[in-house]
């Protein structure tokens, strides 16, 4: 029986497809022994790009697929008809068991719904929710939902509420992790309609460490483990940490190119800043899982590196020995 | 006749109140000489801190108010019940036309719920929004609506639109304003309900320059002078885009005193950094105009300093000579 945890890899998602997918899953099973990848695409075009690299031919292997859904298309109707698309034909790999996990840096749109429609969602689960995590002053939490299904309810955030405990508790690693719902104030009358509806749920939960509200002014600071809100808001999020962190490091580098004086400084001060804001940059902590389907669905950055293709891989390792997936049936079919 | 620009300012409100808010004030008269504030509070508290000051008495004067709504007293209560406090009592000023303007770093509830209810709307005007101006790479954009009330519907969000247009327009001088609906891609048919129900509203518009969604990605980059959102998401934005930019700048500090190297790097950039970061400093840029009512309301930071309630003083002077409410009316009207 092969033990090693078989992830399938869309070689051809991202924009730098499929050069930096192919070298970051070569680096991934040179690095981890108990790792097989079946990389998903145009053979061809994939086999010219492994010409440049060593690896152990038993644990990587070229699965086939001629289409590939782009990010510009519809995706219910590009999953529905590219059944020969790397998405789709490395989903339906997840589905017969032939793999444990996927991971894409393509069509975000594509490979939420192919989780759905194909994988499929765990029994019980409402809703599987897109969770990335998010950089802050003393580690990481977990921003759970940033997906496409947004106007959720009440019962779906207790369930992201849920599903995320388990992910920051086993994957990463945080005991006990802390539950907040993003609101905008911290007294519990506070909030829109579906904040006010779901708070008094996460309150009566006893397998979560709910700690009330959190203002998103306190998310940078880590002031929560496990963030909970709504797709939109989730996806606001996501979007402004993204858009601030390069806007704000932009500006230090014109600021610091303005007088003779501080490009002096600035050539000084460089690798301790560079090392400082490479902790604060998202893309370093590897892909955002889609909870709560039958098996795992990884998405990373379209602009993805080699080296967080490979981080996306080895957390797929994790994920899989921990069994996230049978702790979530658990916790979610005791309701 | 007097033609200064009459500003009720409120002398108890903020974390450094009554110290920064009177020198702020003070500030403000002796820069303007076509101002009169009416700074309300206290009088023995004021006259006190005005000892240390000399300043044209004709256009400072004391309005005595003896009571003070602090930031965890519940707003529709407080308001309804300390009749004596200085935000009443200012609110009140504005109503009666004694005061063109009103100013205050307290209570961002008191605030919002006296502007309402003791200034009152525009006729037409549905909903009050708080407007305040964001920090982008290329100048500001205004952020409409941040207030307290959730759960908008698209007609007010299309007056939102409408008066921050107006306002950018005519206060800030950016001509034919950039407006763009906050959402989670830049696809017409993205969106939660709200927003897609706005959009095709806001498209039938012809008194704004509609440019369709912005992600909150492109915020910081200036993608659109004026950002309109329902006020939960509003409310995210401006709070993360302060707790964000304050985290990075702390990390960068650390950065910067890692190293003997960056530590003497650090002394030589200094100078440029800083004045790189205070043009992304969102409190630079005075408060936020609560729009839509019978007179103004600026809402400043609840920790400004005397520059930022001197800016936010001379902001009402702009506001008030342009007659921007004779614009909105005229504007809400017309529909």
């Amino acid at each position: 029986m092969d033990t090693n945890v078989r992830i399938a890899v869309d070689a051809m998602g991202g924009d730098n497809a499929p050069g930096q997918i192919v070298k970051g899953t070569v680096e991934a099973v040179n690095e981890r022994k108990d790792i097989k990848v079946l990389l998903v695409g145009k053979e061809a075009v994939i086999k010219e790009e492994l010409k440049n690299y060593n690896y152990d031919k038993e644990r990587l292997v070229i699965v086939n697929a001629d289409d590939v859904i782009t990010n510009d298309e519809a995706p219910v109707m590009a999953i529905r008809r590219k059944k020969d698309s790397s998405i789709v034909v490395a989903m339906n790999l997840v589905k017969s068991g032939e793999a444990d996990a996927f991971v894409s840096a393509g069509s975000t749109g594509a490979v939420l719904v192919g989780g759905q429609f194909i994988v499929g969602r765990i029994k019980g689960v409402e809703r599987p929710p897109l969770a990335p995590l998010l950089p802050t002053m003393n580690g990481v939490s977990l921003l759970i939902d940033c997906g496409a299904n947004v106007d959720a309810r009440p019962t779906h955030l207790v369930q992201f509420a849920k599903m995320g405990s388990i992910y920051m508790e086993h994957v990463v690693g945080i005991k006990n992790p802390r539950v907040a719902i993003v609101n905008i104030g911290t007294e519990e009358e506070k909030g829109n309609m579906l904040v006010k509806e779901t708070f008094p749920l996460l309150k009566n939960c006893n397998d979560i460490n709910f700690i009330g509200s959190i203002e998103a002014r306190e998310i940078p600071n880590g002031a929560a483990d496990v963030i909970v809100c709504e797709a939109f808001v989730g996806n606001v999020i996501l979007k402004l940490y993204e858009g601030l962190g390069g806007a704000l490091i932009s500006k230090i580098k014109t600021g610091l190119m303005s007088t003779t004086k501080s490009k002096i400084g600035a050539l000084l001060c460089k690798p301790a800043l560079k090392e400082t804001l490479k902790s604060f940059d998202a893309s370093e902590y590897g892909g955002a899982p889609l909870l709560g389907l039958n098996g795992l669905v990884v998405k990373t950055h379209g602009n993805s590196k080699s080296v967080e293709v490979k981080n996306s891989i080895i957390q797929c390792v994790t994920f899989t020995e921990q069994q996230i997936n049978e702790k979530i049936r658990m916790n979610i079919q005791e309701e």
